[in-house]
């Protein structure tokens, strides 16, 4: 691993952070980012560096990095991008080993010397650095946050276990904000931007031996090395998943990716036979990058057999139609499952999968249907899709559905479709390790892309 | 029209209705009904019917329907299957116009004849019936509302444009709960389950003339008749547009379709024909059927040529991804366009579509922008990709947006990815008409339907 790619950990766990542009203004940046800091409970040292100050949020102000007495690990940019190589020089000086330059204004508007010489200097001195135009990193379990987005506007994920990789700013925090929102955790967050240094697969070969990572999403426009791409994401994959999202396929989407981060989102075709290479797990959109990470928190399927099991007929029908689509197989019920599940069910119940125990059935008709279709060796996974709307489904279902789920004797995934208290029941379940999905369709694509990755790591033994 | 199917204007207007199975258990589906009717605010008669009480709710109760001294226009059943038919008859020489039949235990458990007898009463009496086996009707101008479902785990939609016929309960009342939640307005509601009289046919036959009524969704297992369904699509589709999601496509499915309404769910290329001939607008998920309908809120696009303008680059990128992908036209700007947006816009950015305003960007720069966009004739339909985190963007972006969308020239659609601040914001936005999506690529499909349909409207002058 290269010097500077290693030094990455003083970027995501550092002691000491300081923060270059640091301000009282909260239409700054450098404001929002050091009241982040604070704000976030992180427990390192801030240095908050600006000449124009003493003091700010009531730390000492530092005129230079080079006043500050202590060791800084980690140093935050948020001033105009023609100052930084100077900066980044005296950052070298000071034995800085990482830098986050959040700073537009470089290769991506074509100041592609600007960026160069940035480059230069990083290197020079082995720096991590992330940027520049990006939102840089987050790290929940150290607290660890440089994204200058409000905290009420943003949500941050708890600790967790999915690492995201990301030139976008917008697609990654937006995938973050839905984390936060379904109270999935999160590792590692890199919005790396331009990748003048470290880039897609320097990230991902660095979270690949990240023991708290276990998951990796990744958006990608274009890549600087496509070779190396695609050995990174061949050798991590068969360790951790990973989940990518290319964009930049069509002409327009390329041309705009050009102006976005500076970077050609070149031949999808070329992309796309890399990922079938390696096996990773490649979406089409924003919300499957998310919806797959966090189906990771089930117990791998061990096939392609499933079990629908639900109280809203319809919904249970429309499940059965987008398996046979994605050519999952709707098992058929065994003797012994039929014949356990009759004594258990209602006498108007049909027991047939989807298994449909109607609306008037309870939370006891759930549990008891589905501890039989966990304990059938013929079921490789089973949908659960929950009328929450319905009267007979009370609170309980939750702590049905969270004892099975730690049995992890195989994949359970909730669907659930509707509003306010559907979704409030949803974000429970998902906070639990139990993936939610708001139509029977996505909780099929999922399951399908999950079960396809399980089946690649048995063949691959 | 039948004069049975006439009579459903007793059942969505009703100056008074009875429930027959009132009661005062809570856990009792006549308790709930009720009790809906009369917190919902129901202004017409309500007649409480069970011979066990002499009060309920407050309201005087009836041990008979012929005890009733007024008219009664519409009466919901809450009672065992096996006495409706009798009671059915009691309701006939009363005078009663319209019947909800919520109680299962007919058709789609085998029992047909005691289906078939109920259907002879009702006809004897021309009677509009909804059922058996179903949720019934909702009509939130006239707040009549037959689900027994309660307010806080089911939201009820206000007034609307939108009317849904489902053969489902379950998916019906999740297509309303997530109307309710993003705050877009229902004008009727029907779910007729086995639909022993009145099914599919008959009920778009009525909205279609329901001058209420501007948009009409069905979800549709099997049909009782092929021939006049499709009839009937072909001709209400050409005054307003109808979305069907056809469920039992594949075998399993069509399996559990029968044993859920006694209905078979026959053949799927028979139905798609139908579809493509009829030119209404299929879908293939619940959460399409919300989506497509919510987006005729706004007028109808002249063409396919789209801008995308956002100010979260990579979301752009992946819009302009899909709109090739569905071959709608990313339009390249015209020479007047690009002077007018240069003249508004910072320098570093790039003028070309889709357009990244960046995330620095504040509100004003989204408000010039869109208006030039707007007022471009070259341009059919903007969708607006807003990333509600940056903390660039404030509240004020939704007045810009209402304002824009008010002023009718074109299809304004949002795209908003997120947690609870985004998603608070979306709520606002689909409730001032203005249809948000939680991901480009749904956003781009339902325009793509929207376009389609516009389409098939012009080429029918």
């Amino acid at each position: 691993m290269r010097k500077d790619v290693a030094n990455l950990k003083y970027v995501f766990n550092p002691k000491s952070i300081a923060v270059i542009g640091a301000s009282d203004n909260p239409a700054k940046l450098g404001n929002v980012i050091l009241k982040n800091l604070v704000d976030g409970g992180y427990e390192g040292k801030i240095y908050p560096v600006n000449p124009k100050y003493e003091k700010l949020l009531g730390l000492k102000c530092y005129s230079d990095i080079k006043r500050i007495k202590g060791k800084v690990d980690l140093v935050i940019f948020a001033v105009p991008s023609t100052i930084i190589p100077k900066l980044a020089e005296d950052c070298g000086e000071k034995g800085v080993r990482g830098l986050v330059v959040l700073s537009a204004g470089f290769g991506e508007v074509g100041n592609f010397e600007l960026e160069e010489e940035l480059r230069r200097v990083v290197l020079k001195y082995d720096m991590a650095m992330i940027g520049p135009n990006c939102l840089g990193v987050m790290n929940p379990a150290e607290r660890v946050d440089s994204i200058f987005f409000p905290f009420y506007k943003f949500g941050r994920p708890n600790v967790g276990e999915i690492s995201l990789v990301t030139q976008s700013g917008a697609v990654g925090s937006t995938v973050a904000d839905l984390a936060a929102y379904y109270d999935v955790g999160f590792a590692k967050f890199a919005s790396y931007g331009n990748g003048a240094t470290i880039g897609d697969a320097d990230l991902i070969e660095y979270l690949g031996s990240d023991p708290k990572t276990k998951q990796i999403i990744v958006y990608l426009e274009g890549t600087k090395n496509g070779k190396k791409l695609l050995d990174v994401l061949e050798r991590v994959n068969k360790k951790k998943p990973i989940i990518v999202l290319k964009a930049g396929k069509s002409k327009s989407a390329s041309e705009a990716a050009m102006s976005h981060t500076g970077n050609l989102a070149g031949n999808y075709l070329a992309y796309q036979a890399a990922f079938r290479q390696s096996k990773v797990i490649e979406v089409d959109s924003v919300v499957d990058l998310f919806y797959v990470a966090s189906i990771f928190s089930q117990p791998l399927p061990r096939g392609a057999r499933v079990a629908v099991l639900t109280d809203g007929g319809g919904l249970g029908v429309l499940a059965a139609d987008s398996l046979e689509k994605e050519n999952m197989k709707v098992v058929e019920f065994s003797k012994e499952t039929k014949g356990k599940l009759k004594k258990v069910l209602p006498q108007y119940v049909n027991v047939v999968n989807p298994l449909d125990i109607v609306a008037d059935s309870g939370t006891e008709t759930y549990q008891k249907s589905l501890k039989i279709l966990m304990d059938d060796a013929g079921i490789d996974s089973v949908i659960v899709i929950i009328l929450f709307q319905a009267p007979a489904v009370d609170s309980r279902i939750i702590d049905v559905l969270v004892k099975e789920s730690d049995r992890k004797k195989k994949p359970i995934i909730v669907v659930a479709v509707g509003g306010e208290y559907t979704k409030e029941n949803r974000r429970i379940l998902d906070g639990y390790g139990i993936p939610t999905y708001g139509c029977p369709k996505s909780a099929v694509r999922t399951l399908k892309k999950f079960t396809e990755y399980s089946l690649f790591l048995q063949n691959k033994k």
